[in-house]
């Protein structure tokens, strides 16, 4: 399996570094006779897209998506589907500090280590740039699973969590066990930059945000995501679980630390009785009682609310200089220059959202493959 | 892939259900040359083999494994190693029950979802008896890494964790920053049936498993795992990233439910200064102050020890009925019968290790397969 | 992917050498609740076993099949299923020679050039004995696609062909255009040991194989193999072609060198004209006048029978002596001592079907993953 | 495994169609610090570029590479490398034939059985336009192998095969058994617009493909390419055999129907005298006396040149019209206005090349990766 490619029916294979001419990415094995054109995909990169607003990093791109194959008169082919972001905004600036020495907390000296050479711009292909690629694919694979919603949020920043109440309630309101929902997001979430749930929080994170930002600091935030109406069935044991895919997804986005699926540390500390998911008769087949498990049993889809509880460390990029090492392995100190996210998993939440889409996505193609 | 295969050029497939004849792997794209023959594996499947102590299980599984092919004269010939192991102690029971309904918390639900049908002798092919394989498979793929010292432990079970200095001096002194051991295990960890590092602890959870054993309840456990002397450089951004793949291979083993790689979600509430990893000239080549990435940046080792930690659910068979349902979706009530290990976390430590110990060595072989 | 491993969806994994105790494949990806038990594999296998006329070798391999796993109340579970042979037949016989030298025509130079060792005794890994676990293997496909009749047989030995019209009439009466037959293959096939459907040639070819095996020569063969039935549709352009999957099935037989999809190499001498395949309405839909592309066109079956040709060398197990070196670089000779088939393309046959039903069975599950 | 992505380490995956806006490749896998622009890529182009003579289409592309990722400072950087070609020359022409019909011996029927729907205009996705991203990411494979010299030419061409001894002094020159050559072709290759290297087939071909041509006709050919320095270990059996891997590439390039490696089908004819490949010490380690083999034992490289055949069919695309059916299942007729190759095969070469390059690059890093 190519390491730049993800999933086994739909997949994807990205490219592109943070400041060559493009990114992109090929989407393989879509399903024939979707009605996709760019706009299906734009919204997507739009809540991703930087410098909307202070509290993400100034760089200026449109993030204009072109799909240049897989789509004839308005419908997907079946073919592979390409799709490709122009960078506008490269910034022509001096990188000889980062030619020269490791940014601590960056992937530069594992590149040197692994490749023996970087692209040092930017960091080149570890830039969180790419994660672009992965929202225009999740754009297609939103399509596959039309009886899907997925909705993320941020849940977390700097440790000041959102109200407990308001996080069941958004649980089980909107995405409610076994009910579907009308697909309209959390009416606050467009009311904050933060992607944040309880306005309560968000007017404490704004603070928390612009504490850091002014201070050329940085904060970690947790991400959460739902997804319902996945059916019971979906999943592979045992290497193609649901979860493991989900956990290999979320774990892969740049500065991810932590992947939790249900209750995931808290069920650590539960005894099996608090831990368990009773089922009972409902109006449209099985019920749960409770969703600890967050909807997987031995890599399998239990048809309740599928939930990922995913941590974005702080940012590396900041402004007070930390040691580190020359190419040559001389002392030296280094800080970060230039635009950065003082809080990176805020724009994390439509890359979560569209890694889920994406593992949903492959394993409704794999599971009707297998099972019919 | 195979959905029942792991990896990219070390794979591993594995076959088998809790009550027939056998279980087994197929281990593929091992190197050759390699000294190897049983009295090498059986170690491993020794330390995660039923019935030892009253801590787990009392099926009685001798788990002999023997080698079926791809070794000759005492080496691995590069062809597919096949590891067998007999299922010996598959008591006869009733099994009418189970075959019934769907016991909560466990596959059952999910598998009949899918497949339309299951063995459900044992929980069939979801039983975490199936990971005795992946020990088996666990002990070839140590060969491929012999520069690279891997230890897990069980670091909290109940809620209940081990002393915070015994742990960092653990991870110091036995992991080592840069430092490789002699590979000889933590002495107290030999002492007590929890794979304890700390003597303290493993007094107070003598009694909290023990309780929970005589309640018929069970209780969840932390594992973490440390791996020293991997080379800066394993790892492949950006979709067969280390950490991504380590985090697929524990959330694939049974009853895990949250992964986290170094500080994990901890570092979701650090600043971007209290969360660098600065790095300075050392003897043998670049040191880093810390370790809050646990060893691996954008998804390649930095040549630090890569630390793993592990949330395991409590076994969700308790001997409290719940409310269930039958297949044929009446309600109805379920316990479950028959021999379960009180804390599953347990016996999970010698699986994580060999799921460590898989994901380094096939990511050895691909590194030395792209860059030389 | 698994170098052990073939197909996608529908994956198999072999292991086994030639004299170890057992040889096996595992195979994954099976749809759940197909009705299977050893006897419905067992024929296969019966097929292909060695010993059962003077034109094989004298191997005496019962060739018994076990299924270990995958399999419940005699249905599939959708789980692996893994299919075990025991050896039996392993002559202990003094291999002192061919573990010095290079047998000429097999792949002893290569085996130790790729892996600086190998198993000399009776070929090891590169045993035509491994193709018993296709055969299985082929067996369980079979199930997978009822819709599809597949028959080979020998058309061509030691350069003598059989008679052209028998040889269209049974692509037509057996195969038909777009007409499936009842799946009983073609009465003189069974008449006689060559898999033959021309008794004429069928006499000669007795001389022909008996000859060369008096003379300790050998004879190459052409097999023939075609599948109705498969709907318009299965395949996958541009990288899992259907007819470029075939190619790699059969070409990775022992003894394979050529391929041939439709009329192969015949094609490149005729005009577009005479090549063509035209169209018109049939009552079951668009028949086809002709089938020169063998049933598929861009990678895709097109609804007509799949039509395949291979190609077997003359077995490199000759009494007669070669120039080869040792181990160690010196000129030696070197003949095969032993038992071995004077023809080994007669029982590639069964082998042949196999690796037929195991690309088709694949595609059927790929076709109705991406496309429904 | 993508079913538009080809290979295992070294792997690529083309998208776009015939009269997209452009095609490409995204090759992954590529070991850094290797030397690379468009300068080294485009050669290989402009050999398969359509237009140059009367022989071939008469379609205008000057089929421009662009490099788009994964190169930095004139290097690969060991991440994916995005290449891209525009399409120019998409004749706005009238479609409205090729939508409502299907074009026999084309893809057409096959794509609307799979899909239920195609891109008409040029064969979309089908078209052999596609043949260009194989042969751009061919230009990089080469730069993995610069130990390996890849030679192909067309040896027959409507039946008209080229000079026995000059096909054998070829092979033998320019291949070498075990002999390196320095890379330059074959002279009269050069000098004729066929790949041809018998001076007296080429004049004889000049009359062949121009009536062919006139007659509004086409004619098919065999291509033989000869690797040579491809070390004795490459390859990986049993499922990832070199010549395996080989037959399916070759298979699905657009038009081929028939694959040998050695002496193919001819070897069916030989007894195992004939056939046989004796060794004896040479000079620079062990040398063959014949290479009936074509380079490969076992599914490994023996350290001969590896030889192989391809059959193209003639172009489906002629005037004479064809009955045929409409998508509505109705009889009519169509033959194929616009430009095409009267013999597809000629362009052909530079893509069995450009194949064969990726096969060994592939097979060479995981040859490396498994056995160091």
């Amino acid at each position: 399996m190519s390491v730049n490619t993800f999933g086994r029916l739909l997949r994807f294979t990205t490219w592109g570094e943070s400041h060559g001419p493009a990114i992109g990415a090929v989407v393989d094995g879509c399903p024939p006779g979707l009605a996709i054109d760019e706009s299906v995909i734009q919204p997507f990169l739009d809540a991703r897209r930087p410098g909307q607003s202070k509290f993400t990093t100034q760089r200026q791109e449109p993030d204009q998506v072109r799909i240049l194959s897989g789509v004839f008169e308005g419908k997907t082919t079946g073919t592979p589907i390409s799709l490709m972001i122009e960078n506008v905004d490269q910034r022509s600036k001096d990188y000889s500090d980062v030619a020269k020495a490791y940014r601590p907390g960056h992937a530069d000296y594992a590149y040197d280590a692994k490749y023996g050479f970087r692209d040092y711009r930017g960091g080149g292909r570890s830039s969180a740039r790419e994660t672009a690629s992965r929202v225009a694919a999740g754009g297609v694979a939103r399509l596959v699973i039309p009886e899907v919603t997925i909705q993320a949020w941020v849940s977390e920043i700097g440790g000041d969590a959102i109200n407990g109440s308001v996080r069941r309630q958004l649980i089980e309101t909107v995405a409610g066990y076994n009910k579907l929902t009308d697909g309209s997001p959390w009416p606050t979430m467009q009311e904050n930059p933060f992607f944040c749930p309880d306005p309560e929080a968000a007017k404490r994170w704004e603070k928390i945000v612009d504490d850091a930002r002014l201070a050329g600091s940085s904060v970690g935030a947790v991400v959460e995501c739902v997804a319902t109406g996945v059916p019971a069935g979906w999943g592979a044991p045992l290497y193609g679980k649901l979860d493991a895919d989900l956990a290999a997804a979320m774990m892969g986005i740049n500065a991810v630390k932590g992947v939790e699926i249900g209750d995931g540390f808290a069920a650590a500390r539960l005894t099996g009785e608090q831990n368990a998911d009773p089922m009972h008769p409902g109006a449209n087949g099985p019920e749960f009682s409770a969703n600890h498990a967050g909807g997987i049993a031995g890599g399998i889809a239990t048809g309740q609310p599928v939930v990922v509880r995913v941590a974005f460390k702080p940012t590396s990029s900041i402004l007070t200089p930390q040691p580190t090492i020359t190419r040559e392995g001389e002392a030296t100190e280094l800080f970060t220059k230039g635009r950065h996210d003082p809080c990176v998993g805020i724009r994390g939440v439509p890359v979560v959202e569209a890694m889920m889409a994406l593992v949903l996505a492959d394993h409704k193609l794999l599971h009707r493959g297998q099972c019919g």
